[in-house]
């Protein structure tokens, strides 16, 4: 898929993986991607960690799986919809859907940006790898949950105290073929000069 | 431009905008690839405000330039690049780089996601606004320093509480055309496994 719009636009989260390994030079591809996106005064605070490894990666499912069942299940269980929950459980029981591949995100934050603007500097590069994932016949998704297991998933990965993780994307060939993403029209989120101004 | 590789890998911030209009027609065709990112639990949590009124951009960019001049401005010429240094200057004093459109992107907080989680949900669909611009042969930029006057904001914009101010994206067309986005190669941020261990 080259196009840019159908890319953008057939973007949605893959939450079930098959085996097939995921080549170098397509993870170096979709790098890529990442690398090219801003940061707060072009610090480019990325740290990615291409996690292929059985043991770690079955380590970070299980670590993942024990912070889904201490609280997010629950909560999600109540706000979620059904179908999004059913989901969404499925990817953590699987261990992040059983994808091939983990790319484990982090901020630097020794490289210069202020802490408040880690986010601004991490997610639009976040948001190049699914893309281009997608783009490349690949699905991931954006997942933060492990994250909230900070220090355990610092000692499993040796990250040292500057690189605070930011996100995981589980990534591999889909099991099978995805539907398109479910989006509210952009009127419904979109005011003209000040809020309440109806766009249209 | 239409290839998706030859979008992401050429994006980068325009600093500097001519004052051709920008039709609602391409405003919706980029608001669309914001609304197609992922956020979190699917909240979609995203409120867009688009402002092309002279004088509310005018006093959107005078709060810029206020907490430029209070901080930001300092900081900058200590720590980045004279050349970056200088572009971000002008970008400032010169009200968003005279971009004819601004793009306040906000997060609704009552929408379902937890706090910790806005950055992961708003700042993908960001990332989407600013390639769609490039697509489409826009020009734009991710700031967030007006958002650090968010009271002010707020008040200019009638935000309400509910909506926390994130980015803002100044949107035209480029004054000039725009050099390749300076970045580090994949292999200098990457690691195989665990931190430390080189990806090549």
């Amino acid at each position: 898929m080259n196009d840019f719009f159908d890319v953008v636009l057939q973007q949605r989260a893959c939450r079930e993986f098959s085996d097939e390994p995921v080549p170098d030079e397509d993870i170096e591809r979709i790098l890529t991607a990442g690398t090219h996106a801003p940061s707060a005064e072009n610090t480019q605070p990325w740290v990615f960690i291409v996690v292929r490894d059985d043991a770690l990666r079955s380590s970070l499912s299980d670590l993942t799986r024990r912070l889904w069942a201490a609280g997010g299940r629950d909560y999600a269980a109540a706000h979620n919809t059904r179908r999004l929950f059913n989901e969404v459980d499925n990817l953590v029981e699987r261990g992040l859907g059983g994808a091939p591949v983990f790319v484990v995100v982090s901020a630097d934050t020794s490289a210069g940006a202020h802490a408040t603007a880690l986010g601004s500097s991490i997610f639009p590069a976040v948001q190049n790898l699914l893309l281009a994932a997608n783009a490349i016949g690949y699905g991931s998704a954006l997942t933060t949950l492990t994250t909230y297991g900070s220090d355990e998933l610092r000692s499993l990965l040796d990250l040292p105290e500057h690189l605070t993780p930011m996100a995981i994307v589980p990534l591999g060939r889909p099991a099978r073929p995805l539907g398109p993403p479910r989006r509210r029209p952009v009127a419904e989120s979109t005011y003209r000069d000040r809020y309440g101004t109806p766009w249209r």
